[in-house]
């Protein structure tokens, strides 16, 4: 008997967010900064840092949840574009950002990650955005 | 008859970048920006801004194009990272950076884009780096 290493999600990636739920491959988080509406998807496959460490497969599955969370997240905030990234420079296990964009937000047009000091969400309002996305997303 | 609309290249991708040469979807583009090794994907379908907008099996394709053109970047390159996002704020086309990262380059750790002035290419650099990339792309 073999068995696969265990995926864990990077601590900080859990301290600065919240889980919506797990999809076929990617475990969909919220980021805790209420600046923007902010996703993030990381694939549970243990040790992978760049999106070409991901098999075919894997990497074929991983765009169709980005497509779908990005529809998702366009509908649920009517958001005028979506900012979708895989950095990793500072948290090594493999995510992906899906942001939603609006003309006139804190950061923009320009990108938001580093763009400035992060808000906490008022009392309940993480709470509901998470519960659209769960019932927008099946989860 | 019917015929399709045409694409045209956004006015400011040409003129911010050189041409390396068309995968069977996107235009492969290399910034002008020696900054950073900083390749652009532009898919050839008009009137796309969101990789959302691409149909199932382009953004298939669109990601099969990333991989290929990011394991192409890294080796020519042997960066630490790289960065995947395609943001568009600014120009709306759909078009996704591939960005060749280093510890310690001119932005480190944090994203590229809006990061400080462009630098231009040495004589012949650009050319050489962009044959490179031609080979190693079978374009």
């Amino acid at each position: 008997m073999t068995s696969s290493p265990p995926w864990d999600l990077d601590p900080q990636l859990a301290r600065d967010t919240a889980a919506v739920g797990d999809l076929p491959l990617s475990r969909v988080l919220v980021s805790r900064d209420a600046s923007y509406p902010w996703l993030i998807l990381v694939p549970r496959r243990p040790a992978v840092v760049e999106l070409i460490d991901l098999t075919d497969a894997d990497q074929a599955q991983v765009m169709r949840e980005i497509a779908q969370v990005g529809r998702v997240l366009k509908a649920v905030t009517a958001c005028d574009k979506l900012n979708i990234a895989a950095i990793g420079n500072v948290v090594a296990q493999l995510h992906i950002h899906v942001v939603a964009r609006r003309r006139g937000d804190a950061a923009w047009p320009k990108p938001i990650w580093g763009a400035g000091p992060a808000h906490a969400y008022a009392p309940y309002a993480l709470d509901q955005f998470i519960a659209m996305l769960r019932r927008d997303l099946e989860l």
